[in-house]
């Protein structure tokens, strides 16, 4: 590698971070939903980057960026490097777009040098990963992988417009969704460089990790009913009280991922009480339960446990408990081949390896149905994320950069 | 006392309970608030009631309805029965109104008889005791006491509503409250026949009850702040969970009560956490703890233990604690030669006599300023109240009944 001015590819990186996040459609927070305005703004300003980085660039049926900067010689199967640029409400600027506009620092790196790999490069630009506006998730990537669900587009956002008189209106056809479909034949890997939005490679003092898999999920939705009764009236031996019970249940399910090994991790995120007066006994509760694991089947294990002890509780406290997995999605284990690829490139960049789960749900979700997944992870500052304090240091940007352009230039596609 | 046709008192109490019950803001859901016109048609209702029963009768400075029956001479001190006409929001029919009516209806008996007392019956039905209109309660008591707080004259309904407009619209003189302050000379004691809205009664299979307090209550405002993540990036060990922090407290709230002796209760009725998102770990959650005790040594020694323990909680965990006491009401002790007067009474009438606080506040916190306070607690079914469900048998209201008028007609004036 060409000897670079300290941190060029980091500065590239954190400038073009906040041009894109200076895209939004409020001015104070940073918002930038699929199929909006911004979306649009967005879109054109990547393309543009893609397309001064040597490659070609088009938006797809589903508004996705794609670019692509052919191999050694053209029609070449690609390594394809990718990330998501819609945000959540009121977010931080790093979530997705950094992965975007890091391969594409990479690729501009390897233009610029004029150099060409035995393999073409694909930098994707999902446009809907967040699933803000239409309550569903991985929009973007379950097109290129060809799992679009076709009932979506009939979903509507807060203000009544269908998904597809949205996409009408931005100027896509809803009818050509399935074109935008790649082949696994189309892609030797699917790599992604995104922040941890966790602590852990900050409490490790380390600027990137590997990532070795997309944790599944089981969300769950509990509600205990009790009696409701004057909180001065009924003594304690004759209540059925459904928030003590809740609280029994949360204290249990924090207990249990606490002692068990393997990354699993347990979080009850919303509750109501019933009727909700200071002087009432809560007569009914509802909570959600959020379990989430880098193995499947230590997941399903635990969530039956967790169930059997919440079932224990409601029981011995002569509450009627209601309990429905509200979501589920399975593990997505990084391949071996390329956990090892980018082990090597981390080494060789002078950091000590480090494996750590992604909790988060990333593109890989969707990818891994027509493509072997790698995941990098880079350090965030205080593990915030889906915040307006979201950071990441100069350093750290120009750390996973460099990861990156190593394990694309040092890829090797053997199974 | 002269043979009644079964459950005679009993049948008029249940009658005329229907019908103050039929006089609501809503044809569906019983709601009476202060200085509406409900309260007007009930005022006028119960007037007329008194007046049948040989009472002298009109309404005071604050609405509260005020009867008089005269002993054996004219301007004799009086035994003052009384309870409140107002209702809470969607409420049932017995709370409040089931003592004035029958307070009324045991005048009515001792008139029919044509028998005098050595000192005269004042009924009162009070204007006010849930506070439902202006957050402010006991406001027909505390007139009657002496201790009205002018301040609340001007505070605001829910519509904007001044209480001093809204009494002027009413036909009453906000200058004219401090005239309906009835001074210690006048009462020979305060007596309260209301409902339990608890389960006590029933579970012991009882209709009546001796009240030994009207227990004590701290209410506090509790707020844990810890740091919001994502539920699926932070792991457990590294997790500042405000929720976990709180159920735990709740749970230590709840133990903390079920092993203390002397009807010791405490209540977490509301609880919010935030940001409130299924996925996201709650960063700052605040919950209410309403503490009661039929003894404010028992009770305030509990809340510097609760108090200590959630401090405790909150330092292991790592989360900021702020606490605030938001309310607080000293035990009303019963008189004990009015306990003892009505538990000979119910002994008279066949039922086993058996003592029990009262944990919900009546407007004998208001009248103990200036009398002695009894008060006699009717069994109501499954101890539900405030709520249209709430419900006494006849046997019970007669029962009920039957003990205040061998009260009344037994009084004896010595402290």
């Amino acid at each position: 590698m060409a000897a670079l001015e300290e941190y060029a590819l980091g500065r590239e990186i954190v400038g073009r971070i906040s041009a894109l996040a200076a895209i939004s459609e409020d001015k104070d927070h940073l918002t930038r939903v699929f199929l909006s305005p911004e979306h649009r703004a967005a879109a054109e300003l990547i393309l543009n980057w893609m397309r001064e980085a040597g490659m070609s660039a088009h938006l797809d049926a589903i508004g996705n960026v794609c670019g692509r900067y052919e191999g050694i010689s053209p029609g070449l199967p690609c390594l394809m490097l990718g990330s998501h640029y819609d945000t959540v409400r009121d977010a931080g600027k790093w979530d997705g777009p950094l992965g975007v506009i890091t391969a594409i620092a990479c690729v501009a790196d390897l233009n610029r040098r004029g150099k060409r790999l035995p393999f073409a490069i694909e930098v994707t630009g999902f446009a809907d990963e967040e699933g803000v506006r239409f309550a569903s998730t991985l929009l973007g990537s379950r097109t290129v992988a060809g799992t679009f669900d076709e009932s979506v587009l009939d979903g509507r956002d807060g203000n009544g417009i269908a998904m597809r008189e949205a996409m009408q209106k931005f100027g896509l056809d809803p009818d050509h969704i399935g074109a935008a479909a790649r082949t696994r034949r189309e892609l030797l890997a699917y790599l992604e460089l995104h922040i941890e939005q966790g602590p852990v490679l900050e409490a490790q003092n380390l600027p990137v990790g590997v990532v070795t898999a997309i944790a599944g999920a089981t969300r769950m939705a509990a509600r205990l009913t009790g009696m409701a009764g004057h909180a001065g009236t009924v003594p304690m031996a004759l209540r059925r009280d459904a928030l003590t019970g809740a609280a029994e249940a949360i204290c249990a399910i924090e207990e249990f991922c606490r002692t068990e090994e393997g990354g699993l991790v347990g979080t009850v995120g919303r509750i109501h009480a019933m009727p909700g007066a200071t002087n009432v006994i809560p007569g009914q509760v509802s909570f959600t339960v959020d379990i989430r694991a880098p193995d499947d089947t230590h997941r399903k294990r635990a969530v039956a446990d967790i169930v059997r002890e919440i079932e224990t509780i409601a029981k011995r406290r002569n509450l009627a408990l209601q309990l429905d997995v509200t979501h589920e999605n399975r593990t997505v284990p990084c391949a071996p081949r390329l956990k090892a690829q980018i082990a090597e490139a981390i080494s060789a960049e002078g950091f000590s390896v480090f494996e750590l789960p992604s909790g988060a749900g990333h593109d890989g979700m969707a990818m891994i149905d027509i493509a072997d997944v790698g995941m990098i992870f880079v350090r965030c500052r205080g593990g915030i994320s889906h915040h307006p304090d979201e950071h990441v240091e100069l350093a750290d940007a120009d750390a996973g950069a460099r990861v990156l352009l190593r394990v694309i230039e040092n890829f090797r596609n053997r199974k």
